[in-house]
């Protein structure tokens, strides 16, 4: 596996994402100069005092030019607005590629925007906090995580082996893995889990509205847990929903299929079927989820 | 406040609650003496070996004999048939309690089988992790945290204030509620979420199955916070489910409008219906829960 390196990148929204995968290519001596694009300046001046950028814009296509490799970090939402807006100032070889976590929409908005001899590959690093902006980047973030790269059949074959020789470089595994599919399983494992943590919390405050009664102060470290993720961006996740719309909808009909089942055994004093479904749940997490 | 010392304690269920009591009794010099009961010989000769009791049986009237207070620590549908079993070997002025998720259901069980000069003080620490049995106990489990007691028109007033101390005393905050409030409480924050886990990661296992595509191993760090509760025990939780039904049902349908509510915002793309909805959530957790 070879080592890529790029003259000069440039990182368009330096979050959490943009700003860590920036420290590693530094860290890693994979670039000589990081240019950090956003509309925030209090943001990226953050990243410039953290050393995450060298120098930064809030002029996208002025800072894009000249770079070898544009990162486009910014909500799901607005990738395909950002690629219109910088396509002129890109150069023949500029390779592009962004860290959604919907893959199938963005595809499909931003290939009819590509021009001749700039090569766009999709990927989604699996990472992250709830927190976010370049004050939450840090190195490392990306060390043995998934990174699911999702090539089409208009993705040029070295673009796509050099930004898979990225992911790798910072510590990454790389999956390949058809867009569509893609969708479905973070559909699942990720944005399911986040609508039902918003969900949880309001129901609790709803709960709280109709008794006039706390509730919150009564919860303990399991809640804590299961609710971080309803600290994340709501903007972030708002936008992911309207993305993902239809893998997301599906993932929540089934997800409302089995808490309607489990409901009923409890309506229905039905104790084993009770047991057997958390029994089930638990040797599942059990054999596949590290607490470590 | 006062320190209560009982000379000798008897813990039926020397698991993950009752044995860090008997720790803490201990180590807060309590109790001169601490009996386990258990019926799982491997269990409490762990509980011995780390010093949790200082003698231990499986013979339940054996062992409450000559214990001034007496702590049931068993899951939630066994403590009125322990208490039943135990009473004839209780004395005069022995005080009974117990450490039960539920309950309005475990008073109305206890109380007809009181005898005269028997005192029951229903209190319930919040407090625990996932894992369970003596091995998992340690010291300080319940410091800074909540124990909500909730006494009856039959709870004598010394045996309530003696076991507000002894909570107290190992670090407490004790709250006074009704019992049936308590219920409607804990469904909201403790039992809606844990029947949620078990049924998100058993969504996801279903996915597995239909899509014939492997979907946990991308999962990230909050999917494995969201359902850490899934691995806590399914029996245990079961009877929970069984003893707290009516107001977890009650719960579980709350939940279930506001999920319908962001799925149809989802479906209609309300972009700012969804993101309001994510909003409220986030502000309302960033207030009450703290990470650190």
């Amino acid at each position: 596996m070879g080592r890529p390196f790029f003259e000069r990148v440039a990182i368009v929204g330096v979050g959490l994402i943009g700003g860590s995968l920036a420290l590693d290519m530094k860290r890693l001596g994979l670039t000589g100069h990081v240019v950090g694009i956003g509309r925030g300046v209090e943001n990226l001046k953050i990243a410039a005092s953290r050393g995450i950028v060298d120098s930064w814009t809030t002029e996208l296509t002025e800072g894009v030019r000249g770079c070898g490799l544009v990162v486009v970090a910014v909500p799901v939402r607005s990738v395909a607005k950002v690629v219109e807006a910088m396509m002129p100032a890109l150069t023949e070889g500029t390779i592009l590629t962004d860290v959604g976590s919907v893959k199938a929409r963005i595809i499909e908005e931003v290939e009819p925007l590509l021009k001749e001899g700039v090569s766009f590959v999709p990927a989604h690093p699996i990472a992250g906090t709830e927190h976010s902006g370049a004050a939450a980047a840090f190195e490392g973030l990306f060390k043995d995580r998934k990174c699911i790269i999702t090539p089409t059949s208009r993705t040029p074959e070295d673009a796509l082996e050099t930004i898979k020789e990225l992911w790798q470089a910072v510590g990454s595994e790389v999956v390949m893995m058809d867009a569509a599919l893609h969708d479905i399983v973070l559909a699942g494992v990720s944005h399911l889990p986040h609508v039902i943590a918003y969900s949880l919390v309001n129901t609790i405050a709803t709960m709280e509205e109709k008794k006039g009664q706390k509730l919150l102060e009564f919860s303990a470290g399991g809640f804590r847990d299961f609710t971080r993720i309803a600290s994340s961006s709501p903007e972030m996740w708002a936008d992911i929903c309207s993305m993902n719309k239809e893998a997301i909808l599906d993932a929540i009909e089934e997800f409302q299929r089995t808490l309607d089942s489990i409901k009923e055994s409890i309506a229905a004093d039905d104790l084993d079927a009770i047991k057997g479904a958390f029994e089930r749940a638990k040797k599942i997490r059990d054999a596949h989820i590290n607490d470590g």
